[in-house]
């Protein structure tokens, strides 16, 4: 597997545990030895371990969370931080997001997410 | 100056080429060495230096475009890599922005900027 599949897999591992409300995958999920940060569509950014798992717990406890499924994911290496870029399908909208990974332990963990509502597509991506 | 501080100080340079509709100044901001990626508010992501710029050449072109004011602006450092969370107010809504900068040659580079729309405040950042 390369460096590239690895990240692409912990981000789908991330959509994986949103979507089965399972909060022990992911608090797995998140990097432990540096900040994190997250920025839920909507809201205002939110820093540190402790107030961003909180948030998730309040999220996966919901039993009316969206499901979400992710596309078009794409991963963006700067050597121990990868960068994935991804398109995130839920019930009542579409999202673009950005996940940010820090490898830790051998293993890449999110550090950052950021989703925000998508409303226009006229700019495709350059390849 | 520390890091922090000249992270900082490179997310304004950015508010400001951006206010003062300086495309030459936004290009200079812009890493060169590795993918750089944007994702304006409502759009899909951008990947690739030349799409990114050509984003912002249209943006700063239009003398319609908003004026862009930065606050709670926090950077994160990662070694070479930094990621600042603002929040920015423009004409017509406020934004959460994640802007995540590179070293290079000496200097902090943008290597990606994503921007949505705040619509809670319930949640206030940890400490």
């Amino acid at each position: 597997m390369t460096e590239n599949d690895a990240v692409l897999a912990a981000n789908l591992e991330f959509y994986r545990a949103f979507t089965a409300h399972d909060f022990e995958a992911m608090d797995r999920l998140w990097a432990r030895r540096v900040e994190v940060l997250c920025t839920h569509p909507g809201w205002i950014p939110i820093a540190g371990r402790r107030a961003v798992m909180a948030s998730w717990h309040n999220i996966l406890a919901n039993p009316d969370a969206p499901l979400v499924m992710c596309h078009d994911d794409a991963a963006y290496l700067y050597g121990d931080i990868a960068v994935v870029l991804c398109e995130e399908e839920l019930t009542g909208g579409h999202l673009a997001a950005t996940n940010v990974f820090i490898k830790e332990d051998g293993e890449w963990r999110l550090m950052h997410h950021h989703a925000g509502p998508i409303l226009m597509r006229e700019t495709r991506r350059e390849n």
